[in-house]
């Protein structure tokens, strides 16, 4: 029997930490990026305070959660930020989206990329941007399928 | 005569923004994107206030210039975000990179790049990232040569 469930969506606060770490790690590249331990690493609790104290009402920097019932099954990281090219344009940007392996096949990352672009057309954003993993194909088509176009390389340097 | 001058730097104020559009429009890309009329646009002010609005001193999102003497002959705008993603870590993001067509062949953008990673390491940054267009191949060797990897697809979506 398949069972579909409403999902619902909030933002997440510091209570949240283990679910959401909990759910970086739930992935082939995120499970040794990420340190699930009881407790958890102090430097979690410190990007999520470093995250709230940049953090406005206009323009976010938090995560996004989609919860079925009281369960967190899904997230994402959703950032407004300002900027002065192509016109003054408002940009949002995701990162680190994750569904729970126990919830894949109900089109939670779906609602959930869905939800934040309509978050950000609501606080005035022009662009919606992330970057992926190159490696990552099985997302790239799903993106595309979104309406994202992948016309940019996404270049990084690790400085630590 | 090669004439080599010093290169400062300094965070942009409001006084700033025409040269800033200016160069911003300095640009194959930029100069049809966008609108450098005197006065400005509204757009460009209400954008600066709105990334004044979002920065703090530890986590700055702020155009940084590069200046010969008191002339303004590159600029970027440099991010910092906080997130929960790999431990915790906090990024420093690079966007709009430009250097006046008048400036060009002294090294000046790698200048601005090289400074930014700088200001970024002292902010506690561990990861530097950006996007660029994948048709500006010139640029992806350039920034290759700065030790940058294009590991993951930039993608984006316009949303009005």
């Amino acid at each position: 029997m398949t069972t579909t469930t409403d999902v619902s969506f909030r933002y997440a606060t510091r209570d949240d930490l283990p679910a959401i770490v909990g759910l970086l790690a739930d992935d082939e590249k995120g499970k040794t990026r990420e340190e699930l331990s009881d407790p958890l690493p102090d430097a979690y609790t410190a990007a999520f305070d470093a995250m709230e104290s940049q953090s406005t009402d206009a323009l976010p920097n938090k995560y996004l959660l989609a919860l079925q019932g009281t369960e967190i099954v899904g997230c994402l990281q959703l950032t407004l930020i300002a900027g002065l090219s192509r016109r003054g344009q408002l940009r949002a940007q995701i990162e680190g989206v994750r569904v729970a392996s126990s919830a894949r096949g109900q089109k939670i990352g779906e609602k959930l990329i869905t939800q934040s672009v309509s978050i950000s057309k609501s606080l005035g954003a022009a662009l919606v941007q992330f970057t992926t993993d190159k490696t990552r194909k099985d997302a790239h088509r799903f993106y595309e399928r979104l309406g994202f176009v992948a016309s940019h390389e996404g270049m990084k340097m690790q400085i630590t």
